[in-house]
């Protein structure tokens, strides 16, 4: 008879035992589920946790679960979680409790950052490769630098970076001449391709083995020549920008670092300064 | 004898059953499990899957797990496929087959976009509302109409639909004037900003309950004066750019649809397209 009560006595504290949760600044409550649990304990632990969150007036619930604790998604879907996102090591699940008010969750990321490098040295020569991999593969296309940028890293410094990984040659960012918006590109998520114009600072060619062909300073018109190019709008679009932008009557955005609004560190904007601080009246300046 | 003979015969047809999977353009395979399965005969498929995919060469494998799916994650898990993403009604895991190269799957979604609109009437007022939630709330501050694009949403799009929302103006996108990257904005994803410059198509405001408290139409300079607005060096840049906008001497980059490389639809590039078309020589014309 002891046994048997102690027995009970346990599963009644453990179906109690409240998840440990940090508070958000909207509200809502963190679950970061780091150590393993097993799964009916936390079955009964996330069912309590749940009505007391809800008499609290939590709003939105997020769980996170690194992979290796995938005995514990089952328990969350069947308490009405959804995934949110999930990276290469974990998922993020999670629920809104309010039931008069709309999901105010923020949404998932939609976007990925594409570079694409304009290079050009004094002899109008443009810097352009030819990529082992990919739908161009082998037809002889000579094409700008471009890679996509990797979580966290700015537009000017990925296209910097993609270029001296690719060709070898170091730049300078100068300006963001245009940016196309493509959607559905991967799954169902968008590419954000921006155009970069880049002052070379070495010369020097050396092709990156794994991924490009060949590479080469070729003379401007030659590159605008190829039917490849003169056969897509966003390609004689390039051209047409480059060709002003050499000609110095194109104004792209130059890159402003600032103090960001409500955090430490540095964002940028990118924006035409000059033409912005050129005041007729001197108000701005 | 005989029952037993079937059943261990059965057992092995399962176990020898492959996965149905259609092949990417990449050298790869995507598995789809939209019905349900047993998770031990997934077990043994799955790994009787990845041998022969091994020995055919193929690159990256993807699965789709519909979220109802969850008994399918562990045998994945100890095969050695990881997280790619995850959207509210599946998960995407993936594994890189081939041991000699780097993986070469695309990388998760890392960017959102958010949208800010300037939108200026005949007389110089400018369009600004006061939030219900976030980090102004009860504040009494000022602002531009802001909001996040939907997944595929283009970014013109969003800033028309955002102003229309909040505030029941009608506008018509014109440029895009700067624009700004924040990371980590949430999670460990970045943002990316853009403020847009709308002309107005209608006048009569009528403010949307849930999230706004309060629209006007209010004098850039009362804009500008705001202390909130002076603080901030992404406003004080904001107003700079606007107010050489209103002056007629800032040019930013109008919205320009073109056909898609290798796609079917409508891509569309922001760029200065008045300057780039006023060639010099008319070679570009």
């Amino acid at each position: 008879q002891l046994w048997s009560f102690r027995r009970l006595y346990q599963v009644q504290t453990r179906q109690l035992r409240l998840l440990s949760a940090t508070e958000d600044e909207h509200g809502g409550l963190f679950v970061d589920m780091q150590d393993p649990m097993d799964s009916h304990l936390f079955a009964s632990s996330l069912r309590a946790s749940l009505s007391h969150w809800t008499r609290l007036g939590k709003r939105g619930i997020w769980i996170k679960l690194p992979i290796r604790h995938y005995n514990l998604i089952e328990a969350a879907v069947k308490e009405g979680f959804w995934y949110h996102h999930a990276e290469p090591k974990y998922v993020m699940l999670a629920k809104w409790l309010p039931q008069d008010e709309p999901c105010a969750l923020p949404a998932n990321a939609s976007h990925r950052v594409t570079v694409g490098a304009f290079v050009i040295n004094d002899k109008k020569e443009v810097l352009v490769v030819q990529e082992k991999n990919g739908m161009l593969k082998g037809k002889g296309v000579w094409k700008f630098p471009t890679g996509t940028a990797n979580q966290g890293e700015d537009i000017c410094a990925a296209a910097v970076r993609e270029v001296k990984e690719e060709t070898g040659i170091e730049t300078k960012f100068e300006q963001v001449l245009t940016f196309r918006e493509h959607h559905k590109a991967f799954f169902q998520k968008s590419d954000l391709f921006f155009v970069c114009f880049l002052k070379p600072l070495s010369y020097n060619i050396k092709v990156q083995e794994s991924e490009i062909e060949a590479a080469q300073w070729m003379p401007f018109q030659e590159y605008t020549a190829q039917s490849f190019v003169q056969r897509y709008e966003l390609l004689r679009n390039m051209v047409k920008i480059c060709k002003a932008k050499m000609d110095g009557r194109y104004s792209g955005f130059p890159a402003v670092p600032i103090k960001p609004s409500f955090k430490e560190g540095r964002d940028i904007i990118y924006f035409n300064n000059n033409q912005a601080s050129n005041s007729n009246d001197g108000s701005t300046q």
